[in-house]
């Protein structure tokens, strides 16, 4: 347990240390690649900063956002002895509790960060999008607690499905939006082509940024995929490494369930750097969903991070930006891009991924309620079920590794997917090789 | 901020230091004083000899007990200064968050307790009540922890409404049951006499009561109201002595949401023995609902716990243990009776009690969300219109007093209701003084 002084001082900023840096961001308009005041126009400054910055390894996190991190930091390390003694593992479980946050999830680390920026440079209104509404929570507070006006585009499934978590945002005076929507040019035309659509994180992205580009003195905020994101979340395992200290161990293998990345950049740079400088041979495992396998299936090229075509192009793992993902409950995975850093690394041998089955990850959430009490996230569950599985081949191999994997987010107001996977309501959703060739192979060749 | 090795290693059992004895529980049937011998059939031996414990000031924490506790506790004591500052007043305000515990609630504390008592005396199953479903999301947990089998009962309107906290009962493993119920006897007659009656916490008890009695090597465990309850609470207050100490501060105030008492008595008692001894002068105030006013506006006499009548008598303010409490949101804090200690206690003076309308304890979630982070339980936002309603006062009266409330639980799971309240769809509900004389004279005179 740490105190509040333990509270990280700096992010910590991986691609100082990595070999081969990320690739740039290109103007989609002119195969350019982008400078930070590029993207000054959609982001606060800071941020855009931030997402170009090489070459310094550490990032002074500012006092009003340590200030804020209080109500919830340091969060706790946990060891899983529950879960160990139910698997009859010789393996060491060690869990991050990022779900004791305020909104339930990771994602406030750097919607706070973000909100700040955007207010310290006279910004009044931002625009978002969220998958499950957890990012969107977590920005709602955040907008509230600096003074912003805030729009968010949710994913239409998750919307309804996760009616609660559109009320958390309300109750913390946001606006929410089903997206596809009929109030952007991205939202009008998807809905016209596709009238039954149930939205993806990419298609409200596209809304998001619209609105913002179109709105007096507004910027554009998003809670994955991007660097600065990552950079933000690092605080995470900046914590967990000196947690684990404390314990006395150091983590064989981190799993983190992967989306856009920024609750597994968040856990894993702060001890990858140890890798990337010959110290530790840290084993990490990003857990996506069998429905939307990027890591493990996808190609690496430039694509959009959204639906539209509005941002700039990617260097990443995608299964291309068109993507429609299967209605799985864990709407924070539903992404069809790895992000820069991550899809790096992952081409440098330097991060493993695995895609896990949505009744698995329903099955391991379970145990995991009833053996450590805390009901997961569907999205943080990937997590879980991906330690399991490393848990049981120690067990076989008569090895006894250390796990550390991180809980990123409760799953309180996911409880009607629960209820699903009890009454034998909930399926796997296998991708075919032949969509993701197909809609892969319409990238642009840039690479 | 307190660590692990602060958790409490005894619960402060106020009973001892009390000048006017709590009286004693009465059987119903033969009109004389319970032994604790005479609980052994219901209740686990060990919680039966600490409902009648009035001799020992501190009552040694089980180590098993301690050890589930380090799943969430200590709890954080927050200072409020986003809450102070919107109400631009003087008053230094605190809270106790009970909230972070892996079910939402301090519910907890107690289950773990009575789960470990049940386990350990060689019980299987056991049964207990619950409204909101706080108490049985907590009992659920500490039931699987320890192995027990456990049916819950559920007050129907809290069914319907909170879906998500069956859904949690089930996920942790319990049974859970609307109430009133076809499967007891004293649910069939409710029913027959009131078709569309949608329970109360007294129904419930009485069904629960019932099973337990019927079921061989099952015990009844109860979430509040009874001395034990309280007494296990106490780790609240035993914490926040020490935290309001290292805030260098002590309470002139301290407030919290009532419904059997469990969450008042814990956070007050602890505080409460240094009034009793004469070296404080804390004021105490109960904060019960305007539809539920026992402590306010209730008699105090010798009533049953529950609604068929099968409880022991209880010394209490009460509204009479037939009274129909309407159908608001704070569902744990729907019953009639406020328990034997604290009512002696407000019948000595030494403790204060409000009663809070529903749209005003909306009011103050709503802000206490925006300025705070974190969305209330509605019943605990009962407590914060109270601290809201002490605050304003101090500062119209030049006064800078140090409030501590106890936020009971988070609202995570409660989203409908506040949808219907932003939504103007929520009513206040005023109890008429004819329906309380009417109901309270039918009872028997014994004191």
């Amino acid at each position: 347990m740490l105190s509040e002084c333990d509270i990280p001082k700096y992010w910590y900023n991986v691609i100082a240390d990595m070999t081969n840096k990320p690739l740039p961001l290109i103007n989609p308009g002119t195969k350019q690649p982008l400078k930070a005041e590029d993207l000054y126009p959609l982001f606060a400054k800071a941020c855009a900063d931030q997402e170009m910055n090489y070459t310094d390894r550490f990032i002074d996190i500012p006092d009003e956002v340590r200030d804020m991190y209080r109500i919830y930091r340091p969060t706790p390390l946990v060891r899983a002895t529950g879960l160990e003694q139910a698997l009859d593992t010789p393996a060491h479980i060690y869990f991050k509790n990022e779900s004791v946050s305020p909104v339930g999830s990771h994602k406030l680390n750097s919607a706070i960060a973000q909100a700040f920026y955007c207010k310290a440079e006279g910004v009044t209104n931002i625009t978002t999008e969220t998958g499950a509404g957890q990012w969107g929570a977590a920005l709602s507070l955040a907008a509230k607690h600096f003074g912003l006006e805030l729009a968010v585009y949710m994913v239409k499934i998750s919307y309804n499905q996760k009616p609660y978590r559109r009320s958390i945002m309300q109750t913390y005076g946001a606006e929410v939006i089903a997206s596809p929507s009929m109030s952007t040019k991205a939202g009008r035309k998807v809905i016209t082509e596709r009238p039954n659509y149930q939205g993806s994180l990419g298609t409200a992205i596209s809304e998001a940024v619209e609105l913002a580009m179109q709105t007096p003195n507004c910027k554009y905020v998003l809670g994955s995929v991007l660097n600065h994101v990552a950079l933000h979340q690092t605080v995470i395992g900046m914590e967990a490494e000196k947690q684990m200290e404390m314990a006395g161990e150091y983590p064989d293998v981190i799993i983190a369930c992967f989306g856009g990345g920024s609750n597994f950049s968040g856990l894993s740079f702060p001890f990858l750097r140890h890798n990337l400088s010959g110290e530790k041979q840290t084993r990490f495992i990003a857990a996506e969903p069998e429905s939307c396998p990027k890591l493990t299936r996808g190609v690496f090229q430039y694509d959009f991070g959204d639906e539209a075509g509005y941002t700039p192009l990617i260097p990443m793992y995608t299964l291309g930006h068109d993507f429609s993902p299967a209605n799985i409950h864990a709407g924070g995975l539903r992404y069809h891009g790895g992000g820069a850093i991550i899809s790096q690394l992952k081409r440098d041998n330097l991060v493993d991924a695995v895609d896990i089955p949505q009744l698995e990850s329903f099955k391991a959430a379970a145990l995991f309620a009833r053996t450590e009490g805390i009901i997961p996230a569907p999205e943080s569950s990937h997590a879980i079920a991906a330690t399991i599985r490393e848990a049981l081949r120690a067990k076989v191999e008569g090895r006894a590794p250390v796990i550390l994997f991180n809980l990123s987010g409760h799953g309180l107001i996911d409880m009607s997917a629960y209820d699903r996977y009890f009454a034998n309501d909930l399926s796997d959703y296998h991708v075919s090789d032949d969509e993701i060739i197909a809609l892969t192979s319409k990238l642009e060749k840039i690479v």
